[in-house]
């Protein structure tokens, strides 16, 4: 197998683009198709301040190394969530992302900041862990971004990620997700800017740029999303993707182009959000849910400001 | 496993129902599935003369049986597609069908009525043998249906079908079959009534009750849908199903109930088909589809006219 571009040995083959490549071209495959969702979805300007969200995991590192390599300014957003030694793993993942590269780091400790973390607030909320900590992810990089002064938010959801999010949404017929389902989401009620760059690349083609450009990533999937349905429906769509290659990017850009607008029109009714009493941040009347899970888990809502972003090689040295 | 009813050993168990039955509990819950969805759907009334498409498989003859042992009037409809061996067993299964139960059959064969079968009819018009087969059935079905004044056509559509045909539907947005999608379709425009009596019940279920009612039905797939990606989008709902039992039928009524509208409203575009020039068949302007399948074939195309239909025990007997 040789690279599609240079004939030199290929490290990678994409069945759906019918191509493979050798290190250095998949990563120029990857910047192209980041760059191509940029522009084609039209997600931020050239001198865009962005917020990456980053887990310790292989997309979202990869993406900030992306955005970099790019020449775009991104900060990056680390969310503690107290799930024990994953969590502990994941931020030394990301730590030695941010050392390694130099870039600036803002980071939130649920349980020094509000008192919880995921295992006692899903507890507490009666929530599964998942429901709890995405309901404490949405939140807080959306208050982060805003409070950041960032023109925009990146989250790292690739094109699996897109499209099993689809399948489950299709599954079920949740109308309103469907609505909601596109690669931007626009600022505007309360709400920052949300961009999802790596929409045109697979869970394997991230791997393999981290591998190929060094970045050491948490390889673990959450210990508390065990039988998540989500891998389920991966499942399913990599079954039908193995035998037509490019039936993901199909169903997934497919629903952008020719369905997506049926269910916005079908399920905009019209409503806006209120603030929060509490905390200001969009809800539909009283006390956000993000607030009402703080609460619940004995913590205390607050109205969250966030620390300038850091950067280490800062840290320690002369003031 | 006991019968959930009588508590005798059970032959099946619904997983999705949370139920087991023995053989007389399950022809009872296959012909309450058919009853529901006859009335839920508003199918056709207690009287309704109603012309059963069969092929010989197990959906087809136990529809047949089914709407007999509700006491509907129905007349079987068999189609010689002149698949080699595959057609004749089919046709020997059906024949065997009407012989123990002395119901009517009307019979139309394709190389006998238009000089053509399906492997030289796919060739002749360059369509995939599965095309071309589904451009005839549809074909005859319909005019069958209207020239024999039956009230509504029959087919054996299970769950399974409907959910893999929806999936398959989904995964490449092909919103104008989105709308079409429907357990019954009005008649109208040229067009007779069609329905899918058998849309709450699965496949399982159906192979389940031919045995258990002593039906012989063709067991063999057709061997020219090799490689068709309807098998592949089952399998991949099946995983589905066999994690959360339930989930076909949820993907398919959520369907009808949540987003089936959505797309008949978005791809109405008010044209009507007109006549075919040769046949008087509904088409969108010309020669209808099946005309040209026919003359390419080296057939005739002519206006068709069904014979009525035949019970076994009418022939050969005094006149």
């Amino acid at each position: 197998m040789k690279c599609t571009v240079c004939r030199e040995p290929a490290l990678i083959d994409l069945r759906r683009h019918n191509a493979a490549f050798c290190g250095e071209h998949h990563s120029r495959f990857c910047r192209d198709q980041v760059q191509r969702a940029i522009d084609d979805f039209d997600m931020f300007a050239p001198d865009a301040r962005v917020l990456v969200a980053v887990s310790g995991g292989k997309d979202s590192l990869a993406l900030w190394h992306l955005l970099k390599a790019l020449g775009y300014d991104a900060h990056g957003l680390y969310l503690g969530l107290g799930i024990g030694e994953y969590s502990d793993a994941s931020r030394d993942h990301v730590l030695a992302f941010t050392d390694a590269h130099d870039v600036p780091l803002v980071e939130i400790d649920l349980l020094d900041t509000f008192g919880y973390d995921i295992p006692t607030g899903a507890q507490a909320s009666r929530r599964t862990p998942c429901s709890a900590c995405g309901l404490s992810k949405r939140h807080l990089f959306d208050s982060a971004a805003l409070d950041g002064g960032f023109d925009v938010l990146a989250t790292g959801h690739n094109l699996d990620d897109e499209a099993a999010v689809l399948f489950g949404n299709v599954l079920h017929w949740q109308t309103e997700y469907l609505a909601r389902q596109q690669p931007v989401l626009p600022a505007g009620a309360g709400f920052p800017r949300k961009v999802k760059p790596l929409v045109r690349l697979s869970e394997r083609e991230m791997a393999a740029y981290c591998i190929i450009n060094g970045i050491d990533y948490q390889v673990d999937e959450c210990p508390m999303s065990a039988g998540n349905r989500h891998l389920a429906y991966k499942e399913a769509l990599n079954g039908i993707e193995s035998r037509s290659p490019g039936s993901k990017a199909d169903f997934y850009f497919g629903f952008l182009r020719s369905a997506a607008d049926v269910f916005q029109t079908a399920t905009d009714d019209g409503s806006e959000p209120v603030p929060c009493e509490t905390c200001g941040a969009p809800c539909s009347g009283g006390r956000c849910a993000f607030c009402r899970l703080v609460e619940r888990a004995g913590g205390e809502p607050t109205m969250v400001r966030v620390d300038a972003p850091t950067r280490r090689s800062d840290q320690g040295g002369p003031t």
